[in-house]
């Protein structure tokens, strides 16, 4: 379970996908398989989790790595780039950036 | 601390913010003081993480709420409005969604 902490010791990745409506649950299908089968066997990977607008514009995964080396070497690794391929070709565009968690705030109890 | 699961039953909000790199780290902490002032006791306001990018083009609100209704309601409060206003005017861009969260993936272990 993805849990969210300042100053996390990991590496966070936010990739924004923008979609066609009509191809953003296949986007989201996709991304899923394609972390089970690929991501989620690379070193330093630690979870990812996928999110489809309610407007289907958008298909998000929010990502933790256990650092960003771990993440870049990913980058080179040529299955991974395969599914990231296939991932981008049902895509208008994506943005992949890295993170660190600045706060973290919560309901008053 | 916010947890990341699939069939939650809130509603995900994810805004990215492109910005200038000299005004990322100043959004951000407006982004959390904003959080902190408002957005926190708002009825329905669950739990809000603000994510600096590190190549400081990019920050990310991941936040959640008890459902679409009180993020669409809170979107009307005159006091919410004017700290959203605060902060698009320091972003060349924002994006907010609402999201479900569609799978979740986690390291072998």
């Amino acid at each position: 379970m993805t849990t969210i902490r300042r100053e996390s010791p990991y590496a966070t990745l936010i990739n924004v996908f923008t979609v066609e409506p009509d191809n953003a649950a296949e986007l989201s299908s996709l991304l899923a398989s394609a972390t089970e089968d690929v991501m989620q066997h690379q070193p330093g990977f630690l979870s990812a989790n996928i999110h489809l607008s309610s407007d289907r514009s958008r298909v998000v995964n929010y990502a933790q790595w256990q650092s960003a080396e771990h993440y870049r070497a990913m980058l080179s690794d040529d299955t991974a780039r395969e599914h990231m391929a296939a991932a981008a070709a049902l895509a208008i565009s994506f943005d992949p950036h890295l993170y660190t968690v600045e706060s973290v705030h919560e309901r008053d109890r």
